[in-house]
């Protein structure tokens, strides 16, 4: 059901940088490829007048802000899409959706459980207006990824026994890297575990559509001192976090990410391991799945590299011929045209809000079992 | 040297098929990554009114029009991308060079060695008068490739002796594939070897930096007759075609394509030998290139898989962080800052029509020595 | 220092299934590669008549025997390979040592830690008396992961943080798959823990040159009942374990063993990340050895591939051009010569009793961390 | 049908360098794994007395001899393995067969076609007296490649289209390791040609059960002198060499040979592609075929990495469990298997000399090809 619109649907985006940009691109180029609701570009928010200007000239967006609220009352603006670092989630996407805008966020949800949970029921509340929010696990809009889960859902692999999640990177494997606000507890949060971790749990959740509900911890701190502007400063956040979780249909996950894991780039590899079959993936190819086929004929069973760039393959029908790979950067585009669609459909996105909670529960029991030893914590009972 | 304009360039595509998606695509994006100057996409021009229109609104053209012709007189157009196929080459990029416009075309540059020749006098004589010209090989600006190129420049690789590239598709590989005009030598001019053939032709001069002076080739249709509206009908180009190639530095490359290689979906593999390193490329990991250094610590010597997405990777510092992929799509978008960049500067972009010109007599060649029992042709001879 | 001996050593084994049949093939081929003492086959033992002396004359050995007692008194018999399982190691290990004879014994140690310790005193007393013990903890000798232990003492990969060990097979993936005694806690001690982790800790300690001071584990059943030949029997070991370790140089290592990761055969998968380099290996390529070092030349950083089957590599100088791999078998040519080598030189061959005890001591505090919650326990304190 | 006899069977080995060594190994392995007659090691033939004497004791041969034409009239020698250099193939083969001996010849069968020609008329006469020839295409022996022939002619690949063979190494990469009698041609008879393009050209036939019947070559030397004793030499043979190939059944195959790829050791490649599926082989990676199974379910169609360890394929019942991987090694000790169980039923062991006639037939039109401009010739008209 595509609803009828007067006119089309008006977007801000607050926010310039890293994420800014990947989200602008997806705006820019959504569609192009997909068929989506009308949409219009209207404002980018940043606090910097000049560099927001520019930035909206650069990524295309109509107009440029500096005050978030001055959006509150705009009614040309439906959809706000939250590209913040996390300490100003909660704040924003809440005021937004009391004002009736659709809210895409980034994740992580927010910074605290209170925000998160204050989120929760701001969208639950939003929702039974009909307004909508999402939080940005774009990494389930990888078509490999998304095939992957279909597999798993259609029972390919067979009952999910096994699953093994790392997410590597080497930007801090540099001692000499200096000290950021990213390293400090109070302004980050976390390290390693919120940052990346967070795409991890998120993923085994979303592929196996289970539950976590217990989980060990440990999280460890390789470079503890960090040139800052006056001098060493301590390192209050993890460089890696290791984790193995429980699920509630019965399967076992182990986790274990990085900051420090010199020659891996952004190295997310998941595997699952079931009663009929197995997947691996890696995002640095995140064109490929690999698929082990357990019914197979004996003789010629193994790990099958499947290019995931054919017409039936998730998302794949509005790109290129098979084996013209997309980037990075098109998960993004993906998670846009989710969102809108499920807006225009007048159906809940997902992740929604409260999945969002979840992960954050699971990082935080993390937290809570690494802080006990790596003694075993039940989720939601922090 | 950039140049001072009064006012934005003016961009028109002809063709909104699939390489007209992907020229629109890098047309759309290429600003928000790279500092270019100014232009406006203000035309799109296709044959059906209805279906260019309905382009021009989904991949970001301000007009559309069905008569290119109509561009010739258009102070508002400075640049033409034209995105047809090959027979209508010759005539478009000669008349608008002839009218002022910069023109890029898609490779390859003519169906007919004569229409190439003349494409080049043309381009030639507009260069003078400071109109550009450029055709599509767009594998060049893959930055995996284009470091390749930057190490063999350096010498990390020695002398180069022994170059490999194979292009590999499997689109034809069922036999129950019905025939189209691809499949006819009269409209098509050949089959594998003019689509695919050429750009392994021109990666080895572009690699290199070297030219092929003679070769050796054969060519086999393995599905010598399709079904089509009125019955089976002959296949008159090539599934496939090989040849060895004699560089003037002394390099041997040889070269095998096929559009019935069950299994390979856009295989462009490049492995290039020397003295001193070699290096591999697979178009189907477009961000990996494979580097051997052979000057290295005897123990840990090996094939280094790079991840070419770091900063000082060609292009690389206009996207995204170190691991995070750039997809096919992009080779077009750098192509064209490429273009736009030599317009701005004033010097002439590469590759010229004469080196497209340049492919095409190999191309011909290799159709001469397989119509000789693969006797060795000189390049240029035919 | 070679030692002079009248007449060649007498070599005696104990057991010829799957371990007997491996030791077997590589003392008939070790001489044939290596400069080793002389020796001679003499004696293989094992229960059941008519097998070992079939066995005998298939794996080349002089003569078989029902009573390895009989071998205690014999003067002809120098050496003795212990091949049986585990719970026979202690009384025979001792018992030969205490008659004079060097002992290898495969891994485990024993199946209690009670018996390894007092294997320990007893090897270390046999030792005052030059006569010599080992465990056979095979993979050492893969030259992969000979070739990773210098570059890590060699500082090539800086100071190391994070490990990365993984054993998956799936030999147990098949629900249907009957019970054994290999299932059973009495039997069989534990399950992958005791089979697999045990090598996964050995080469942390063996890598990094470094000892295992603390961990949290984990072990799970995921086919809890398998059938018996009564009907249903309940599975009482770990079909798969997980831990995280410390080590007193400060690196954390995570290990993570299964039978029933379904497609993986035999993958013995390591990974170690330094300050300065990284490495990765996997048992089912154990000719190779993946190497980023880190010092490199910025644009060509990259993981390579070392073919570990170069003249300079560890072991290779025995065997075949580059290229021309060698097979798991080797891994225990290996050992003997290294055990042979040590005998005739007079020195302590490793991985001694005490390092096999170590090994135990850290399986058992993994055993009882998970029964504790994953609480982290304090290895030796068990 | 196995034969009665009343006592082993007695071999002899001619030449203990690289390739006796080798086939030592498969001698002294062969009963230990596989159900062959019962045979002994008795004679190792060598020039020099001390060297001769020396191999047979390191390689386990009873007795060393240095004139090989005192094994003629030996009862007790019933097998000859001749490891000599191809010059010496013809003489010795030949008298051995018309000496009532069963006979392996290592490949190539001799270096001229006169030569071989003779070889397979006098093999083909001793055949009718039950005595048995077989010349030691060894790789036809690899597991790996056993199981993709019996794809292939299970017709799992459906009509072969098209087959890509290289064989790259790079002990000549180095240009100025010194001149051999390898590299002259009145000693060598060719270069890479005969000595890597010969197993190339024997899995092209063997693989499809197919005869080559036409071929366009092309040679090359990079490094046209190397220092020689007396001060620098003109090698006289190629260090690379190209061909394409027509086969009966309709197929096409490439190959390309080198001495000098620079990071390729023993880097054989085979990719088979035809209408229903294809596959990949790496003898770099000998345990692994890769097979793609165009038949399978579209949405999980992929290169399918299939560890050839199971005890169902080709081989591998006599050897280690599932991915306990094997050594180059033993393509010698299946050879030895295959040729022993061949004698020992009475069945013309293969491949038979006329095949190694066949290859050297294709290698010559190679050369003629090759000398004639590239020009394609008929296998067997030279």
């Amino acid at each position: 059901m595509s609803r009828q619109r007067s006119r089309p649907l008006g977007v801000a985006t607050v926010g310039y940088a890293f994420m800014g940009k990947a989200h602008s691109q997806a705006w820019r180029s959504v569609a192009s490829y997909f068929d989506v609701p009308a949409f219009e570009r209207r404002v980018l928010v940043g606090r910097d007048a000049d560099a927001v200007t520019a930035a909206a000239a650069r990524y295309g967006w109509a107009d440029a802000v500096t005050d978030w609220r001055t959006l509150l009352d705009r009614d040309d603006i439906d959809i706000v899409d939250i590209c913040t670092p996390g300490w100003l989630h909660a704040e924003m996407a809440c005021a937004f959706l009391e004002a009736g805008k659709h809210v895409l966020v980034e994740k992580p949800l927010a910074n605290s459980m209170a925000e998160s949970a204050a989120m929760v029921t701001t969208a639950e509340q939003a929702a039974t207006r009909g307004v909508r929010s999402m939080v940005g696990f774009n990494y389930r809009r990888v078509p490999a990824l998304a095939l992957a889960r279909d597999l798993i859902a259609q029972g390919r692999l067979g009952v999910i026994r096994q699953v093994r999640v790392s997410y590597l990177q080497d930007w801090l494997a540099d001692a000499t890297a200096p000290m950021t606000w990213r390293l400090r507890k109070e302004t980050a949060g976390s390290g390693a575990l919120g940052d990346i971790a967070s795409h991890a749990v998120d993923q085994v959740q979303f592929l196996l559509g289970d539950t976590i509900t217990d989980v060990s911890g440990r999280l460890h701190t390789f470079v503890p001192t960090r040139d800052g502007a006056d001098g060493p400063e301590p390192v209050t956040v993890d460089d890696a976090a290791w984790a193995t979780l429980s699920l509630a249909g019965g399967a076992v996950a182990s986790v274990e990410v990085s900051r420090v894991a010199l020659g891996r780039k952004n190295a997310l590899t998941i595997e699952v391991y079931g009663s009929e079959g197995s997947l691996a993936f890696d995002l640095e190819r995140l064109n490929e799945l690999t698929f082990f086929d357990g019914t197979a004929s004996p003789a010629t069973q193994g790990s099958a590299r499947v290019l995931v760039t054919e017409p039936g393959h998730p998302y794949l029908d509005a790109w290129w011929p098979p084996g013209h790979t997309i980037g990075w950067e098109h998960t993004f585009t993906h998670q846009i045209r989710d969102f809108l669609t499920a807006i225009d459909s007048g159906v809940a996105p997902s992740p929604s809000f409260a999945e969002g909670l979840g992960v954050q529960r699971v990082l935080a029991a993390v937290q809570e079992s690494a802080a006990a030893k790596s003694s075993i914590v039940t989720v939601g009972s922090v």
